[in-house]
């Protein structure tokens, strides 16, 4: 089957609306401002086209009976999330409800060779266990800045610096590729499925191994004049602080990142400050982030003074972004297991008491409720997003 | 006359194109991509509604002869632009080139009845000695933020608070009114007549009695959520910093507008780490800004270590700032007379110190050559953006 996209603007709407779940031929008129005519020429194209199929009869609003249409089963897409340390890859249908997913460790540091060929292994696993023919497209996210469809990032990816990872994919499994940072792809995500959903501007602030941010403005993700819009990663906090990955000092990932949080917690179980911390180090030879969050929630002061500092210095980043870029909503996804609550609780009293009311009075800040499903999600968003448009 | 609008997009699309200057009948067909025939019809009918004239042949490209069109003589639009001391009017032709302006001292404490009275006598002696009959409409800029053609800054404008200053504009001189906020109607002038003309997303940075910035994104002015976007000043930078007018501690204003730097001004003079500025508080009784400059460029070594750290501070916010937004410009404006290349040099020092290569590595940092002009322009421009556009 060869590829089918819209071929005019109006089969562009029509086939985005329905990506959000299936419409009445009457609600779509309405939604579009369509006359009745013009509507059957296009939806007929797009039945031809494979793309939409009707439903069934939709619930009568009195009068003549409309009919349900929906996107074909024909349409599905494929989301490969690149992680550090894992890959996770998805199938979903035109509405993005995720159909299968599996994941597995992977380390991204062996290359892009190796974890792409494994990316497409698993999504062809996928397509055959859920009989998935052709693929729609495929988003993939990559753990660092991405522009045009690779990696520019050595310092996190090493040897992927240019990659074509974009035409990897496309090649291998024969369909549309985009690619994007996590952080965007997450807030397409939320975009889609969560709490953004609802938001015209919104703010979506990734914790974790690395630390970024995705925003979309005006209904659309906002990537700036290069491709780096939200990569707040570096911010400078401090002159004298700690030493980032990246070799500079004090940046906010060198506080706030899962690597920093470990050294300040090794830092206090080596000095004594925290003898929860120092237990386990001693019993495990390390620290991981998981230890620092079950060491604040059994009530350790000086792992919770580490969570409250980070939360702290999010916050003092936060103050800055939402004055400057106003969103409705601030969406913070990525936080430890167990943590969310406390990190969120400090956060918002940062943010609202030395922010503009004008600009934080009715934002809220929440924790995404999707999880891992955003990241997937948003994958699927990517590429529907670029199939689901004309230019 | 009554008021004349555009009646479609393709009208629309259209008069702003002409905003830019005349253009060939071959040439508007080419850039919208209409058929002659439809291209025909729009023109008649904006020749008609009295927004276009004929402006003569156009130079030939061989070939038939294209005639060339332009904005109408009757399209006129006024800028107001208010100011804490002053107020400043101007009327434009239809692609917002300066006719007529003036200005004059003014207390914006004296509340808006006073301020808009006299701002529209100033507009309308401007009309009569330019001979306009009519005006296409208003764009109005005051110094703090606007939401819904209201002051909603209490701290800054006394008595203006949810005065409706969009509608006594409209009602007064009859026709559109348009109101916002200094920053963003700068930022329109700029994308007009500066350098922000070949951008597609920039940042203008505001220096002077308030700081603020307004954001061009994707070529329309980005305003956030609540109208709150590039309300900058209240920034915290430090815990235990100078008192802000806002009440709070360490803003961004407190260290880097007007006020701060004369207040840090007077106690260089004070402690004697300034000569030049202490023997200019004795002759004068105070110090202004203008001094300060004076003193930095004689070579006064307390002075310029005051331009400098003002200078700094900016140029830290901005590092977040770029990193966050990522733009494809920053122009600074509203630099005292005489020092903007010394605090040019030391926010380019931090900025393309401090940032992500990937953000910062094409993205010129430039002071604004447009200097006052900008905002008469913008307020035109604020004006023609919703008078040019069709719901």
């Amino acid at each position: 089957m060869a590829l089918v996209r819209p071929e005019n603007q109006q089969q562009a709407r029509l086939v985005r609306l329905l990506r959000d779940g299936p419409r009445s031929r009457v609600e779509l008129g309405d939604l579009l401002g369509l006359s009745r005519t013009t509507l059957t020429t296009e939806l007929d194209q797009l039945v031809a086209r494979g793309l939409v199929e009707t439903a069934g009869p939709a619930a009568s609003r009195g009068g003549r009976r409309s009919s349900l249409l929906r996107l074909s089963a024909g349409v599905r897409f494929a989301s490969v999330v690149i992680a550090a340390d894992r890959i996770t890859v998805a199938v979903t249908d035109g509405e993005l409800n995720v159909l299968a997913e599996t994941g597995e460790p992977a380390e991204v540091r062996s290359g892009p060779e190796a974890v792409i060929g494994r990316a497409v292994e698993l999504v062809g696993k996928l397509r055959a266990e859920s009989g998935v023919a052709e693929l729609t497209g495929v988003g993939v996210a990559l753990p660092g800045p991405v522009d045009n469809g690779t990696s520019i990032a050595p310092a996190v990816l090493p040897g992927w610096q240019r990659f074509p990872v974009r035409d990897a994919f496309a090649t291998e499994l024969g369909c549309p590729a985009l690619v994007d940072n996590d952080a965007n792809v997450l807030a397409l995500g939320e975009q889609h499925a969560g709490i953004g959903r609802t938001f015209e501007d919104f703010l979506y602030l990734k914790l974790g191994t690395a630390i970024g941010c995705g925003l979309v403005l005006g209904g659309s993700l906002y990537r700036g004049a290069t491709s780096s819009a939200g990569d707040i990663a570096h911010l400078p906090l401090d002159e004298d602080g700690p030493t980032c990955v990246c070799g500079e000092i004090g940046c906010l990932e060198a506080y706030c990142g899962d690597a920093g949080l470990v050294k300040a917690a090794l830092a206090a179980a080596r000095s004594g400050r925290s003898t929860a911390l120092a237990a386990r180090n001693t019993a495990a030879g390390t620290l991981t982030v998981p230890d620092v969050a079950a060491a604040a929630i059994a009530g350790d002061p000086a792992a919770q003074t580490l969570v409250r500092d980070t939360a702290r210095r999010l916050g003092q980043v936060l103050v800055g972004l939402v004055s400057f870029f106003n969103p409705g909503i601030v969406v913070i996804g990525g936080a430890p297991d167990g943590l969310g609550h406390i990190l969120l609780a400090e956060v918002r009293g940062v943010v609202y008491r030395r922010s503009a009311p004008v600009a934080t009075g009715t934002m809220p800040i929440v924790l995404s409720d999707l999880a891992d499903r955003a990241a997937v999600v948003g994958g699927a968003r990517l590429a529907s997003d670029h199939v689901f448009t004309v230019d």
